[in-house]
């Protein structure tokens, strides 16, 4: 396409319309399924597996930062919540949402970032559809992508297995995407020290799958560990005791945190996975996860309690704090 | 709910985000597979079909017009594409990006619209997801939706079945989306006397593959029906020539359009069907697309010629005029 800027005849199904998806969209996320001049792509899943779906809306802003883009986002995001759902990511779907002016080139470097994260994991956007906004109408770019994948009908995992006693285990560091972002949000002034850890979970989950004794795995996205936390304590019926000093947390993270008064427990991650393993697996699936690219820093930071329904964090100093369900919005558009 | 409008807190992982989920959401799409606690839905594919996938975004302004809203609209759009491909419509995905200070009334208008147009085509919707943007980045509401649908393994159908001398059918008036949306924009001041024609093409589609000669079907949305036979020409390297007396056009529509200056055959159908047929078919075709409800209007419109790489349309007036594939936006957010 010869255009510098996105304008609105990019939406209205002719011209400018087919070059932007098939000169831009299908050039970086070419493979055998994807065919631009179909309705419907038909996919093969194998058969002998559980097919699963999941969906995910992204609006982060800005639409780059520190450690990855909006595209690379949306498919880590996605192939997340197949991958703690226990499943094989196998295929995507990619809507894109475009605000009329937004720069081609900064639109090519996320739409390449969403082949480069696909092809990483293994993944084929096989379907997609785009759609203009006039100026005004839209934050530079929404995405919203949905994953197929499938997983082995044995597999039984869920809010339902959770026991008294679990083992609650963590991937890595927490709230790095979301000082990240607020990092890169240019009115707070500071320069990105910290960056978003997103990032495809698959080898961590499918590692603990292995290991054995796994009862519940989730993503801490949006309202992050103290929100999945909560999510629990309000599905299961039981509650979740949370050891601070075991909680890995990075020093500049703590510090911005402490800055500009935010919870590092309420912050988006995008590459951590939480899990919930039967108490005497524990050490065998944190030496699973720790021996995984990715899970070095895997740590286990609490257990599931009968006796409590709410989320308790232990302090350093030996005393308690209820960590809430979230009610005032900490940071919009963080993914 | 107790709030009247969307705020930032709908969208930030917390308990208003849980209840707009499970208060408005869940509540109006319910069903054996939808679950707003998993990460991930498990549905069931029966084997001996190909399964298929579809994609689309959703953007119309206004929300609400005569005939739909964005939420039947998103349905209809998706089952449509599912649909032409020979495919039965059986799961949804559903994003919604929600502009702060919409109105939760509304917002449970098209929700709601969402649950009844999907129990209409006996689809289920299995994930969603939600995401509230700040006022001014948005246009209210914007709707992603993903389908998956099977489809008989013997269906072969496609721009690579056309040949020369096939009849083109559709499956009634064009252009009554595009009016209606037109006319419900309260700038042009003009009362709205069309409806949109969203609806469903299912029951037509199939009509069409089991009257036999079908080699292709597409819903000519954006772009309308002289986009749909411009990609034909593009892609089969066949020529179109339509019959401008035999396109069925509403009296109210073709006025519209000759007060505004805009063209009917660009203008988007949201519940219409083109197909392409072998000649030695085309009226047993015709005969099964008019005994559907909704299909009482088809018509056969013209023929796939070989000589030629435009799309002619033979006038009524024994003229000729090419109908040249789309520049400029006629219309935005029509869809």
């Amino acid at each position: 396409m010869q255009e510098t800027h996105i304008s609105l005849a990019h939406g209205n199904g002719g011209r400018y319309m087919r070059e932007l998806i098939d000169e831009l969209f299908a050039r970086h996320l070419a493979n055998e399924f994807l065919d631009t001049t179909v309705d419907a792509a038909r996919i093969v899943l194998d058969s002998g597996y559980d097919p699963f779906v999941t969906t995910d809306g992204f609006t982060v802003k800005p639409l780059e930062f520190p450690g990855g883009n909006i595209g690379s986002l949306a498919v880590h995001g996605t192939i997340n919540d197949l991958s703690v759902a226990g499943a094989v990511p196998r295929y995507l779907t990619l809507n894109a949402f475009i605000e009329e002016g937004l720069e081609v080139a900064q639109l090519e470097r996320i739409v390449s970032s969403i082949g480069v994260a696909a092809r990483e994991a293994n993944v084929l956007v096989v379907a997609g559809d785009t759609k203009v906004v006039a100026r005004g109408e839209g934050g530079g770019l929404y995405l919203a992508t949905t994953g197929v994948g499938l997983r082995d009908t044995r597999v039984d995992l869920g809010m339902h297995r959770i026991q008294a006693g679990d083992a609650i285990l963590v991937s890595g560091a927490i709230g790095d995407h979301g000082t990240a972002v607020l990092l890169a949000r240019e009115q707070f002034g500071l320069r990105g020290e910290v960056k978003s850890d997103s990032t495809s979970v698959f080898t961590i989950a499918q590692a603990l799958l292995k290991a054995g004794g796994l009862h519940f795995m989730r993503d801490p996205t949006r309202g992050g560990l103290a929100s999945v936390a909560n999510e629990i304590v309000a599905v299961s019926g039981h509650g979740v005791r949370l050891h601070e000093p075991s909680v890995p947390i990075q020093a500049p993270v703590r510090s911005v945190c402490e800055m500009l008064g935010y919870d590092p427990y309420y912050l988006a991650c995008e590459g951590r996975l939480l899990a919930v393993v039967e108490a005497g697996r524990a050490a065998s699936a944190l030496s699973a996860m720790r021996a995984t690219a990715g899970g070095e820093a895997s740590a286990i930071i609490g257990r599931i309690e009968g006796a409590q329904r709410h989320v308790v964090l232990e302090t350093e100093l030996g005393g308690e704090r209820i960590l809430e369900e979230l009610e005032d919005d900490p940071l919009p558009r963080i993914c």
